[in-house]
């Protein structure tokens, strides 16, 4: 069971990915306050929580009385006062709009507890532009999740430039006492990590599918049925360290030529996304995908993503 | 239980891939003779593949009897024609040399059944270059597996231009029904396209940790963490589809102009794979990765990738 090393959070803000953050704290225990100034969406997203409690009963993964535990410690707030008044992490997590993160980062940063971590949820912003000339602007990070973050560990971690070491490391010892991976950043790059990889593999992608050399299900099939197998567990130098029996070193010596080749073979224009592309390939995906829901296709991976990580925590890497 | 649509193949050349194919085929009640001209070379890896067969009794993936009669299905031969005399489908993986490719592509069509499908497992090269001016070209198709292909279902299919329909559909039903994923492509590509997508995020990756934007250890956390864990489950547009609720139309509507921004800012040049980058990209792996040794974390990735495949047929794809 992880043991949070801070008790008391807040989430601000609760679009679908705030509203899984309300999960990710709560589930281990920390009491969470959750805030959005319309109450609509406020109702709206506490209900898709306990509903999200409820299926994972039926699922298996927590007991009626585990459910009920962690709902309890969870209370919605429309004022930002009362829900900052005792949290030492503030996730932020407010549409995704450079002038709406700084307003409520300046009312975060004036009402929080003088010592409370306060996070962006941001998949695209600078936090140093976030937190820009805030008298708290060393307690302010960039703590990024990857949807949904109570399935997915991952959270890419950037600090400000006014943030020191101990501050990070508060931040990323919290992150990792609930079980969540942080990955930290040493400087802001569009996309981060994992969309920067991600853009790649969209790119490659959409060029194999528009240029014909095969269809959206092949290209689909050689990930989840081979390349990706291996990413659940190891990523890129963790795979190609395990491609040779002589690790990295050896596999990059000997096929360093075939990658120079390969990759200067890639195409490296930017897919257009015309409504012409778009249509041709949500064609390909429709066909693929047959009669399943998103909502049920998004359970089954939620599932299954729980799953692999169960057989990791089970089996961890050597 | 796997139910093969030809009973009896052959395994020519014995390197890694070679050896797994001889599991991939006789685990599945194929009787199944190994080819190899070099008579230690032959001998090392059908004790490599014993040795497997107990590491997967010790491991519970099969019984004591089931591990004695995948064995019982295989011979080694250092005479082609003897290794050919009954097969109705051949996998060479001889080293990746056209001209050694194709000396062993006119023997084989020469000495083969006349109606016995030719697959090779090269990763580079393209079929219709290898089988040029065969007799039997029509016969010959590109099958390539991903390592270790008793672990990895994903197989590439490439018929050459002189194939029919049916020629084709007979390798890819043969395939299937020995629980591999044949993933068909419409013309050649250099890399095909499961290494094509691997080139775009080496290159990424490489080019994330040359920059500094982060090290090794936080660049493949974001993976083996993150979007890994969905490409074990979906590929590229499966998870662009998962991403949205209204599905991949609107999501790259929703997110074209992040995309088109977001590509254009990767980095296309070719890592140099100079000494001084592969012993850097390589110290900050070994530095990830510690003590385990490769082939300790080759046997723990088969173990757990095995088990993913396991959990996906228990519970499929909706």
């Amino acid at each position: 069971m992880p043991n949070p090393t801070i008790k008391n959070v807040a989430v601000v803000g609760t679009g679908i990915i705030g509203r899984s953050w309300i999960y990710v704290f709560s589930r281990v225990g920390c009491q969470t306050k959750v805030y959005d100034k319309d109450r609509s969406q406020l109702e709206k997203n506490i209900t898709w929580f306990h509903e999200t409690l409820r299926q994972d009963v039926l699922d298996g993964f927590s007991t009626p009385q585990e459910a009920e535990d962690i709902r309890s410690r969870v209370s919605g707030h429309t004022d930002l006062k009362g829900a900052l008044s005792e949290a030492m992490y503030i996730q932020e997590s407010v549409p995704e709009r450079l002038e709406i993160k700084k307003a409520i980062f300046a009312e975060m940063d004036r009402l929080a507890h003088s010592s409370a971590i306060i996070a962006s949820s941001s998949s695209g912003l600078d936090i140093n532009e976030i937190a820009a000339g805030l008298p708290g602007m060393h307690r302010c990070i960039l703590a990024h999740p990857y949807n949904p973050p109570y399935v997915i560990p991952a959270v890419e971690i950037l600090p400000t430039r006014k943030a020191s070491a101990e501050q990070t490391a508060r931040a990323v010892d919290f992150l990792k006492s609930i079980g969540q991976v942080p990955v930290q950043m040493n400087f802001y790059a569009k996309g981060f990590l994992g969309n920067r990889i991600q853009y790649a593999i969209v790119r490659e992608a959409i060029h194999l599918a528009e240029s014909g050399i095969a269809d959206v299900q092949a290209i689909d099939d050689v990930m989840c049925h081979g390349l990706g197998l291996r990413y659940a567990l190891l990523g890129n130098f963790g795979v190609n360290n395990t491609n040779a029996d002589g690790g990295i070193r050896e596999y990059y010596n000997r096929f360093k030529d075939a990658y120079r080749e390969g990759i200067g073979d890639l195409n490296c224009a930017v897919p257009s996304f015309s409504p012409d592309m778009i249509d041709r390939v949500a064609k390909g995906t429709e066909a693929m995908v047959g009669k399943a829901s998103v909502k049920e296709l998004c359970r089954w991976r939620d599932r299954l993503i729980r799953k692999i990580c169960a057989l990791k925590e089970k089996d961890p890497h050597p």
